[in-house]
């Protein structure tokens, strides 16, 4: 596995400043090669861009001519792209990032196919002694109402007892990784089997920005797992320095807005002509009331 | 996670004979919602599929006209199609199969994007004490000269001990993971962190016959991982059911073939015309020359 | 170019009923085979189909676990995966179509990626004399203020007018075709460059449920080409006796549904708190407001 | 329709020198935003570039580890990348280009799609009085023995004959939109329903190495229609300037190259040991005889 100074050898060596008569964005220029820490152990580190706003802008003014030059600029054309879904401008935009991350996180990762993927191989390498350990703050009981979520931050006797149970059964499983390798002389595929799913693994990964912001969407939003959301604000604040004006429309139209079913939005409109005031009128079931005084900022 | 006997009955609520006017493979349907024993745990079991050999050759005749009809029956027009990589035709069948595999595994086959998945979530579901554990025979030490290869299978008193200890940290691991759930009431999304990549997961996936005939050649390679192959190798054994003039054209052309270069077809001309007689002459590097001689079936 | 001679014969040669033990769903088998008319010379034909509502289901519960089954019916959980766009269960359906289209429409239909095609080509077939020429009643003037569409419908006359200069075009131009090809002997290739784009074309269209639905919201959408939207429709009977449940969600979620912004969503609330009265308090650009005022079913 | 003055203005626009810390290729920054001339009045323009020859050996570094430093050297590494279809190293390039095409040319192009592209819309702009003629001595007769392909290129009266003809037709089918938008304010959608596909279309196109490699094997092959092919030979030149390394390799594996069936390997066997010394006693059809004959540069 590459050691950190493998690594900065490797970003030295390419890190050499050049001209170019590509888009350049001097905001991300400032983060190429630098590792942004996620977790005790992981990073983000942009390695190569293509592309800014103004790709979008140029992309999308092929497709509709040159008439809508005179009336929009390019933060209204960006804006109401976003607003229609016109996503094919977006792709346009392309970022490359090395991320070190937990084999668990990996795996929720991997499900978005529409990106480039080199990881490291624990069939060619000898993988080394890090695995994730939570902080005490993170440790959080099972959701008593969402199956796939956390609750109440463990107390702290609690979570130092898991904290003990989780770097024992590591430490021990990489004692044994060793021992397979060294002393019985196992194949690496093999002896990494019994590595938990805490271990650390590697990437280049190499994405468009329409799916880059499709993956954010997911993967900042609340109901995502901790872990995963660490490393999707990393790159939140990679693309706000990166495409700005596309940044601030997806937080306005995706991250910030809602979908409204057609019984809500007939509901929202019973309820400004006074027909609806309350769940009893609104024949949306529970769960769905619910969402919808969320996003309407109303109480129970 | 589902138990073995959820499945039964899920399966059976399913499996009702009913009338299709789609086409339909007899030898196929008899392998229909059977699960195929993959290692100690997992199976590979067909849920659905679409297309037969038929389809293949109606969707290229599309595609050539009428003209093709009369001069070609259909398994030279599916060699043919294979013999020269016309690809679309072969998306043109579809299967799914519901599939349980160690993480490890699960990692490398996913890989492979052109295709649909659902898998198994640890946040929603407690998973159940199942974990791969190879064959004494299946162990073996790391390859001398093949990097990511195993060598000779270890003594038997070696593969004692390494079982017992894959065995006893698995075992830790499950001990840890259900005092993690059920002592200090931990959320699954965590408390599944410290088992190893040796545990069962499932997932149902569906690929077209393209890319699973691509899955298929990388998967039943010699140099895959062996654990892989035989998951390999029971969906190649649904393929020679499903599709079997598609299959003798792939193993034709595909697994039994070989891709030279220009400068092996060179050599092999000068072979011929008796200018080439060995490396010296060759002006190949060792390590394609000796895979030319593999491919020739010439010792060293 | 197969003749409505051959297709049928191809079909019958396919189209006899058989027992299978893979799910079925008799609405759409009473379907299968049938051309729906499209346009003038055009039709949608389903070929082929793989899963049904409850195949979506079965994929989502193998995500979830089975603690989501005591919970939710098939119905709820359907449309809990439609609202919150888990979008993976709906790829677990596949269908397959034969589709006859003028080729201005196939140049917007392949836009869509995510699905795969054999079309018939003009290097290998000589086209037949079929173009499209619409009905005088589709014959609109350019909308004057959206850039992409259609305004007032062409007065008798003009329509006249209109439909004899693209009879006389195309005639011209099959006319040359031939000539090209009989009295020249020019290249399939080379002779089918003359033809205008509303020729018809013929393909095999696969695409799985999820896609098939994104592409439905597009293309079924107002805004779509009339000439599109009417294979849309036919598409949307055809998923409607297919998946019955799914389409009824994807109609309340997706289609009846919108897409509210932050601002958009800040303006509601100021509605129903008395503070927005009008546009001017509203902080919205003015398209945008026309757009909430529309989906509020408010005048202007 | 963007002008050539549109273009200039937008190139100029973005074509500033800047400093960047991205990996920059010299010889193809020489080439950026300059369009190469493609048949009569098409182009391929370079506007956008990510990665180099050493993108590809530092992600195959990532997955093989550092043990591949000391032994391989770069042109070593991405040969056997090559050789070994060890594909997703060749995904971390990425490069973007312009182009203005015939649209039958287009609708070969875009069957490949695992690439971006936003196109022109004839719904939103008026397109130009541009179509393509071929010259002369691209003029051909149907092959007699291919039947996709071109036979002896036409004499001389023929080919005034034909070219009079299509541009009589391209000329009548211009005036007939002027007039269906001029005179009778049809609306843009519809007016050009009437345009030949010889018509000019312009877009961007943006695809990975990996897949433009795959591209151009298929679209620089003498099988393709020469129009695609002058597209695919200026991208080929493209390719050199930017990948010289990976551009090799790819010459001397997938272009100059071949696959071998079993058959053919047997027969080659046969060969060097004697047993075989004609098509007689080779097993094969005459087609695959004749196709190996070839390879090996052996006559009838």
């Amino acid at each position: 596995m590459p050691t950190p100074e493998d690594l900065a050898e490797l970003a030295a060596s390419r890190a050499q400043a050049s001209v170019t008569a590509r888009p350049t964005v001097p905001a991300l220029e400032a983060m190429l090669h630098t590792p942004i820490p996620c977790l005790d152990h992981g990073f983000v580190r942009v390695v190569d861009y293509m592309g800014d706003d103004g790709a979008v802008v140029q992309a999308a003014r092929v497709s509709y001519g040159k008439g809508t030059r005179q009336v929009n600029e390019d933060r209204g054309l960006i804006r109401y792209l976003m607003r229609h879904r016109h996503t094919t401008p977006f792709e346009m935009c392309e970022i490359k990032v090395h991320v070190k991350l937990p084999i668990f996180v990996a795996r929720q990762w991997i499900r978005h196919r529409t990106a480039s993927v080199n990881e490291i191989s624990a069939r060619y390498s000898v993988l080394d002694r890090e695995f994730y350990l939570p902080r005490p703050e993170d440790l959080a009981v099972q959701s008593a109402n969402n199956k796939q979520g956390r609750g109440e931050v463990l107390e702290a006797e609690s979570a130092a007892r898991v904290l003990a149970l989780l770097r024992r059964d590591a430490t021990t499983a990489y004692g044994t990784y060793e021992q397979l390798l060294e002393d019985e002389g196992l194949a690496r595929e093999l002896a990494r089997m019994n590595l938990p799913v805490s271990w650390y693994t590697q990437w280049y990964w190499k994405i468009d920005l329409h799916n880059l912001l499709h993956f954010l969407a997911l993967r900042i939003d609340p109901h995502a797992q901790y872990e995963i959301r660490v490393y999707g604000e990393a790159l939140a604040q990679v693309a706000r320095a990166w495409v700005p004006l596309c940044w601030e429309a997806f937080e306005d139209y995706r991250i910030g807005g809602a979908h409204l079913s057609r019984q809500m939005l007939q509901v929202v409109r019973g309820m400004l002509e006074g027909r609806v005031t309350g769940f009893a009128e609104s024949g949306l079931s529970k769960r769905e009331w619910d969402e919808l005084m969320a996003l309407l900022g109303r109480g129970a």
